[in-house]
């Protein structure tokens, strides 16, 4: 996810094995944290359901002990809709069968990462540049639960990375620049960034963080050029977080 | 423009050459009508302006009126920002200097077809496959100018075309369906149609019409995996009509 990609430094810089983790013993605490934190997500998962399976760190360690269940029995049935071809691959190795959003369009259950939480369980995704297709499948859920360390929660959301057209994709960065945002177009290898869809993404970064998330949100959307935006606002159910400092725990809907 | 394109029969049916023009003489007159009302729209044209020009037969006319005042020297130091590679290499026979958005973020005027337009002259846009990029341009337009036939003039919309990811495009379809709409998936020679921007176009139509355009402008604004759809609301602020009863007249925004 994202390797080899030029991402904006500020949201990076918080991630796993940031500030506070340098030392490998606590490194190695956090892994056996989000183990145990995608296990505790993987208990809601039952027999005959529908699963959207995300991709990323944390999600990862869902999905194999998906895989593991799957194949001591004890979970029959299932169907996995993957978000990445890498999900995809790591499910096969597994056995676990796979579908398509064309062939189960409602989903059970979906599971996967962050790049920030909010207070109220808003996010935003899109580091691994898979926002899209996440964001369609995870909208088609009936339930969608985040595997998180606790380096990803914030008091306020404090970037988005914006899919947009290649087609005029500067005149998008113009208008994102104008609305407040330090912009970035995403790079790797020296060359814009593509999505699976064919599309740039440029990163938004915001000093102050976002004051009006709906209102943010609202206004992406219906700018045309703009594909999708890394805004994910009213639709996770439940968060576990794992945290050296608090063990794993559980944030709910207000 | 959409040739060999299968296209949903209600509103193709009401497009030139349809019921009331099938004598040869007076779709000559349409014709002629239609290049008087592109030669009225291009009266707002001036020297040093940047200008959105559309594809379509009526637009075509426009395009080659401008660039016979440009070649004649009666205009002068026009960009012409193209929605399509059709009118580019129009433009481009008559020596026109061609900008992208890119460079010049902001239209003077924009000049282009529609596929619909009702009395408050919020437009359907889309039936050439081009909505996207028609969309962008003239969204950036200070001005924007329609120009078509009466055949388009309608008491309410009552189809759109909808960009979509090819990503679960069937879940886009079954879910444009719930929504109330009649959908087909627009083919080319039996294959699926892709845009310029390698997505799919569902076209979708509605018996009764669309009575609360914004409502469902903002939910298809929002659903993640539809990439644009084809209603452009409040965005013309002329419409000049070409009518074979009436000659050519003028729409302003009320």
């Amino acid at each position: 996810m994202g390797e080899g990609v030029n991402l904006p430094p500020s949201p990076i810089g918080r991630g796993d094995g940031g500030e506070g983790f340098c030392d490998s013993s606590l490194l190695m605490s956090l892994e056996i944290l989000k183990q145990e934190a995608a296990e505790k997500a993987v208990e809601q998962v039952q027999s005959g359901m529908i699963l959207g399976l995300g991709t990323g760190s944390t999600t990862r360690y869902a999905t194999m002990k998906i895989g593991s269940l799957w194949q001591s029995g004890q979970l029959t049935e299932l169907i996995v809709i993957p978000t990445s071809e890498q999900t995809a691959a790591l499910a096969r190795e597994y056995g676990l069968p796979l579908g398509s959003l064309n062939e189960y369009p409602m989903i059970d259950l979906a599971i996967d990462g962050a790049d920030q939480v909010d207070d109220d369980l808003n996010l935003v995704k899109g580091l691994g540049g898979a926002l899209l297709r996440e964001k369609i499948v995870e909208a088609a859920a009936r339930r969608f639960v985040v595997i998180v360390d606790d380096s990803k929660l914030v008091k306020q959301l404090s970037f988005v990375p914006v899919e947009v057209t290649q087609f005029a994709w500067q005149a998008h960065e113009r208008w994102l620049g104008q609305l407040g945002a330090k912009t970035q177009l995403r790079l790797k290898a020296n060359q814009p960034y593509i999505t699976d869809n064919g599309n740039y993404i440029i990163d938004c970064t915001f000093a102050d963080g976002i004051a009006d998330l709906p209102q943010w949100a609202a206004t992406l959307d219906t700018h045309p050029g703009i594909v999708e935006h890394g805004f994910f606002l009213g639709m996770a159910d439940e968060v576990v977080v794992a945290s050296v400092a608090r063990g794993v725990f559980t944030l709910t809907k207000k």
